[in-house]
């Protein structure tokens, strides 16, 4: 079966996200990462400027929306912030992967897809060094500060998924793939992603 | 660096052996799955017949083995035997990477060798439905029998793996490259690991 959509999870500072650009690119697919958050927030009529920064601080900025937001905001849906989260993000990627070819970036997307058979899902890891030394070099932080910044950002990504999948996040046997950018460098990665789907596009 | 040591770890079931056989054949490696074990019983001076079987039962047979040879087989070395066989384990898998080009079959072999430059770890799952396909089919199983027999031996492979490696087994994270053997097939996914290797031979 043709995979027309690739899922990316990825540990923090693994280069992940560059490898996921890097497969859209070489592919010709659309790529989800911040836009994906934009378009969730436009579903989810939330206000974009508040998490037009996106990525890593999503929770806590809804949280803190809807925290504001009165009893408005809960009268909409009675069900917990993390839970209206989850279906919104569940929704907007389902309706993205209808739209065509795609790479997403996060977001528990390998989970939320899993009825589709044109899903191709991986998983990108790292050596902690070259981790520490990527949040280190791009966030402008100390050893000990990327240290704790790397630690926090996978813990909140693994509760996330463990809360909404019943999975282990980072378990091998939940992605078809899964590699670590260390051993491949981000292009390499890139192009054998791009040779397994060109594989299966050609069958 | 070239990568001339090949580990293969997997999931009970997924078809990893089969796999590794192939990638040692179509790279005209050596192959160590049962052999490891005769050598291992080889150089332990474990009698051979009672682990020739090899594989899922050797801790147990050891065991027995080790039970019944009276305060001679203790008094040889005061360690427990579950450490003697690790030790003995990893003293033998050190001594056949030094050998030359091999594939090396379990036995925490990525964990053993992790000095070393030269090795590619790999992790070989599959979905619990061909799994119990292929346990039943070559254990002459019912499916009830093989679901049973496929968690005890994982449980098993974890144990052992996390005891003395203090890593998850199965996280993605420790090995290089981790597959879906549904996804692949047998045959695709030992191309696509000598694809990988003979790039890193290339280099």
């Amino acid at each position: 079966m043709p995979k027309r959509i690739i899922t990316i999870s990825r540990q923090y500072g693994s280069g992940g996200r560059e490898v996921g650009e890097r497969v859209a690119e070489l592919l010709g697919y659309a790529y989800y990462d911040k836009e994906l958050i934009k378009r969730l927030a436009q579903l989810g009529d939330i206000d974009i400027d508040l998490v037009r920064s996106g990525g890593e601080g999503l929770m806590s900025k809804l949280s803190s929306l809807f925290m504001h937001a009165g009893s408005e905001g809960r009268d909409e849906d009675s069900l917990p912030l993390p839970d209206r989260l989850f279906l919104t993000q569940a929704r907007c990627i389902k309706q993205i992967a209808e739209e065509g070819p795609c790479v997403i970036i996060g977001h528990n997307a390998d989970y939320i897809l899993q009825e589709r058979d044109d899903v191709f899902n991986v998983f990108i890891h790292a050596d902690w060094e070259p981790r520490k030394q990527r949040v280190m070099a791009r966030n402008n932080l100390t050893e000990q500060e990327a240290e704790a910044r790397i630690k926090k950002i996978d813990r909140n990504r693994a509760s996330f998924y463990e809360q909404y999948t019943e999975r282990r996040w980072g378990r091998a046997a939940n992605y078809d793939l899964s590699c670590s950018s260390s051993y491949f460098g981000i292009e390499k990665l890139a192009e054998l992603i791009v040779h397994i789907v060109r594989t299966s596009l050609s069958e």
